[in-house]
């Protein structure tokens, strides 16, 4: 590279980001743009616009992913590959998805401005349905892509009104033919933070090296439900005193694995729920999470003998059930290198770290080499109409995106 | 008194609580005779057929409390009253409430049967709503009677279809004039226990010399809502630690003060409850009793406490608020001495007890002496429709009633 270094076209990329969150924008300042909407359908088209505009060649496959390819000088090389997705939440903001997809294509342009060849294509993908929820499958798209999902199951996800994704799909003219997945050379995906890390200690770019390990767990306690007054403490079979013992030893838990661990206790319900009976069952869910293998296991067997040994000591029936488990990806060394050698030629504050939410990345980290770029997000703030990023932090992500996909999409010199 | 001691007959009291749990009978074996139905008034009307055979005189008051006297030797005398209540929870069981008005009865019989005369007269109540189920005010005719309600306010309490108690109490034909309360010289409720002491202990008999104080705390934790993976446990805010803190500390409360504390937590719920989702807040009760007035004072202050410390700890907001507290009440002197004398007497394995819940011997203690007598039920079980005594503890409680009632009603020998 020169000492003319290009630089993505800051005021650009904003004016689009804030374009786009037209589209679907909420009273509140959010976006809600879900799934093969009307909405979804609207930024779709004016991402693909923007991509024709900018020489791309554009082509849908199956599922309704968009891939807006930059040829490269080698027709027959694989591409370097950036995108997230476009949905949103119901209540979501402007950033989450929809910064990585229009920072590829600020790249595209970038390259374009400064009549820069690459070896490699580049392409910009849209995945569809990250989000999840219009039809309850996060990281659809990408999992049908990378082969996680077959595409008939994937076609059969219905809304709450009854509405399948194909029919969404052909409705919204985004139904493309089923052909097999081409090679990738590299990949990376950009993405807001959705955590206060970066923020917290002032650090413009997270150098994403993986994903931790993830699983939930439904635990319910059964016991006698009694009337609160009558009943000795000594005679009761409470479950609410075995679950007190079991979230003291999970937040302990949180302690001796910190300081990535995660223990989040989400949803508590007490049955009947009345304020003076001794309720007869407790359920729970516990969402343990850590990027180590080893400690992650450890944590999910202390969980499991925390409710034997509660449920034993107080005279219950438990069990924990695991209802869900996503195990942890480790992203590819070469991307990870690319990235970090570009923080450290833009001299951005930044560390590695490992994301704590899954992302399309992990599903494509199954099929390609990849990696992720973190850019921090105001108070950690995401999946919420108030989330928020600052201009300069986005244009600094996407320089590293910049840099990363330039020293991928070149032939190594020799 | 004789040698040739009058006993209850034990056949006559078990058939007619049979016969009384026909009304609203339901299908798991239970009872269904919520205040002012077409069942309760069944249920009124079977008792005061009984009553009148017995010679009784039967006169309704304005809330629609029933009182049957057999008149004493002494015309001008306040009577010994005991009873209970008929009405039911919606699936309750055939024993509470109703068998200590039975029993009633059958202490009136039995003084027929031995052609016994009293000095005071006897007179067996009925009170109405003491389940506070249809309409939300537990022990209702007791409190209007006593004073503690005013009769304009228990007329408009409505059930879930917007009727009214006084229009119910009208269109079932119970409601009375609203006469000034008479003097009382005893009283005496017989009930079951509702809870587990007596049959544990293998006793027949409580002697139940006052109510322990109780409250109802509503406790509200806020943090902030964040998502389940990216947020460090050591950045989260969140209401669900300081829950499982104070949670913790409440139990530890109750075996500090055991073994006549109570703590119970019946009702807890996490918002938005999504499993991956740390809460923004969480929400519980904490029901809490004891018999000791400055046990139970330092309870409430521990608990408060707890609250606020555990919110400081975990940067949160929190508080504790007091939504209901029904002050311990301690019995009348002469009217334990006289139970605990017939007890002897019987040769009953019995012993004194507080009761954990409430009853309509509360309000009546607040104007007259009274006390109460306990049987043990079934595995403690109340407010169910599987609720059971044994039919010899029946008996036993109603010739206790019988002979604390003599011991009462009889002027005394000079």
């Amino acid at each position: 590279m020169s000492n003319n270094k290009p630089s993505i076209n800051a005021e650009r990329l904003w004016r689009r980001l804030m374009q786009m969150a037209q589209i679907g924008a909420t009273e509140a300042g959010g976006c809600n743009r879900q799934a093969l909407t009307d909405e979804d359908a609207a930024g779709r088209a004016l991402f693909m616009t923007w991509c024709k505009d900018a020489g791309c060649d554009i082509r849908l496959d199956a599922i309704g992913n968009i891939f807006a390819r930059r040829p490269g000088r080698d027709a027959s090389a694989a591409p370097v590959m950036t995108g997230s997705h476009l949905d949103t939440q119901p209540t979501g903001g402007k950033f989450d998805g929809i910064y990585g997809v229009l920072a590829g294509l600020e790249v595209v342009e970038t390259l374009n401005d400064h009549g820069i060849e690459t070896d490699h294509p580049v392409e910009v993908v849209v995945w569809t349905n990250e989000e999840g929820s219009r039809f309850d499958t996060a990281m659809m798209g990408s999992a049908v892509w990378s082969g996680a999902m077959p595409l008939a199951k994937a076609y059969q996800l219905k809304d709450l009104q009854g509405t399948s994704v194909e029919s969404e799909l052909q409705r919204i003219g985004q139904l493309g033919p089923d052909l097999p997945r081409q090679p990738v050379h590299a990949a990376f995906e950009l993405h807001i933070e959705q955590g206060p890390i970066l923020e917290t200690e002032n650090l413009e770019v997270g150098v994403v090296t993986g994903v931790q390990h993830m699983c939930r767990y439904r635990i319910k306690i059964c016991g006698q439900e009694t009337h609160a007054g009558p009943s000795p403490m000594s005679l009761r079979r409470d479950p609410m005193m075995a679950v007190s013992q079991i979230l003291g030893e999970l937040y302990q838990l949180a302690d001796k694995h910190a300081p990535d661990s995660r223990v989040t206790i989400g949803y508590i319900h007490a049955e009947p729920g009345s304020p003076n009976t001794v309720p007869g069952e407790v359920v729970f869910t516990a969402d343990l999470r850590h990027p180590d293998g080893e400690q992650y296991q450890t944590m999910l067997a202390q969980c499991e003998s925390s409710v034997a040994m509660a449920c034993e000591a107080f005279n219950l029936e438990g069990e924990a059930g695991l209802i869900w488990e996503a195990p942890g990806v480790s992203f590819d060394c070469e991307c990870i290198a690319a990235v970090k050698k570009a923080v450290e030629n833009r001299q951005y504050p930044a560390k590695e770290m490992i994301s704590g939410a899954g992302h399309d990345a992990c599903n494509i980290a199954a099929v390609a080499p990849i990696s992720m770029i973190f850019i921090p997000c105001e108070g950690g703030l995401s999946h919420n109409e108030a989330e928020n990023i600052r201009p300069d932090h986005a244009t600094a992500g996407a320089n590293i995106l910049l840099d990363a996909i330039l020293e991928r999409s070149l032939a190594q010199p020799g």
